[in-house]
């Protein structure tokens, strides 16, 4: 099995540009990359990974590092079109994904494993299909269990809200304060976020210097 | 065990009201009830639960309603302090459970189990301590994992994206037409929604009469 973690070092997380400045948001994606290294590293059976980034990276992160300047979706269409292996692909800013719950993604032996994300998104996937491509435009995760059953490949979903929850904007770093336990959460407490309540009963995470 | 399931029939999702109009709120809050209801009729081992309504509902839901039409903190909390028996309360809106998700709530022999939604909050426990307690306000899965360690309640908790989908706001019904998979979706469809990509290549619900 190849393990794929497509990571994009510039100007990322462009949507939490109201809470983080530019050079916090390219720390912080760093931060939740090492995150998910991490998780996989501790998940049993599963091996190294390879980080694909659309730049050179300027640090170590303690994997192989594939740089292909493309979109994600031909980026990631050439690893699975590249082998005949079984293709995992895991997102950088997965900041909640545990060992427990990538262990689930990689569990089930269907053609296509797919764990969604927020927005009718894809967060993880495992492709062991010849012909399933991906297209992470639009509904990703409609669009992957369709192109999963147009070329004949069993479908197995990965119910996990750690797996759901991608950071791409404010209200999700509630969550990772709320849930996480690693690097990203450790990094916004240093930044001083912190829970906090909004008048109309909700919750999001305010920076204590606001 | 008891299972109780809180319900406002009073204007419920109140900030849906940009898509649907009171009469279709107050319809689709019914529509989720029904679901839940019958996602935990097929959930082997679990009792028939009992709604807890706000007000007397003018239609049969096929199991006993009681009416406390006080807020969800203190109603719930009656429950609790009535019984010696370990009592689940399951959310109303979780319009994507289903009985594969609602086994591993009901499956852990935690003497708190939580499983937690969206922002923060507690969509769905199981209480088998007698001083445990819920306050569903403002961060309620962070309070609620904190009140169990105050009375030295075990705590587990289920990592769902099925249970964590509470349908309270515009975003949550693509959720519902993309994973779900009784009532809820059906109503939605037949009242035009779809998914439809955004100009920013996210999605979201639209209806077709937009």
């Amino acid at each position: 099995m190849e393990v794929v973690v497509p990571f994009s070092p510039i100007d990322p997380k462009s949507r939490l540009s109201s809470v983080l400045d530019r050079a916090e948001r390219r720390e912080f994606a760093f931060v939740m990359l090492e995150d998910v290294l991490d998780a996989l590293s501790r998940t049993r059976g599963v091996p190294a990974p390879t980080v694909l980034s659309t730049a050179e990276l300027d640090r170590d992160v303690g994997v192989p590092v594939e740089v292909d300047d493309r979109a994600l979706t031909p980026a990631v269409n050439d690893v699975l079109a590249s082998t005949a292996d079984t293709v995992a692909v895991v997102m950088a800013d997965l900041a909640l994904a545990t060992p427990t719950a990538l262990r689930r993604l990689f569990a089930s032996d269907a053609d296509v494993v797919l764990a969604p994300g927020r927005c009718v998104g894809t967060n993880a996937l495992v492709a062991r299909h010849p012909d399933f491509r991906v297209d992470y435009h639009g509904a990703s995760f409609v669009d992957h269990r369709a192109a999963a059953g147009t070329v004949g490949a069993s479908v197995s979903v990965v119910d996990s809200n750690r797996l759901a929850t991608d950071v791409d904007e404010p209200p999700d770093l509630a969550e990772v304060l709320a849930h996480g336990a690693g690097a990203a959460v450790d990094w916004l407490r240093d930044r001083g976020f912190a829970l906090a309540e909004r008048d109309d009963g909700g919750v999001h995470a305010v920076r204590c210097d606001d």
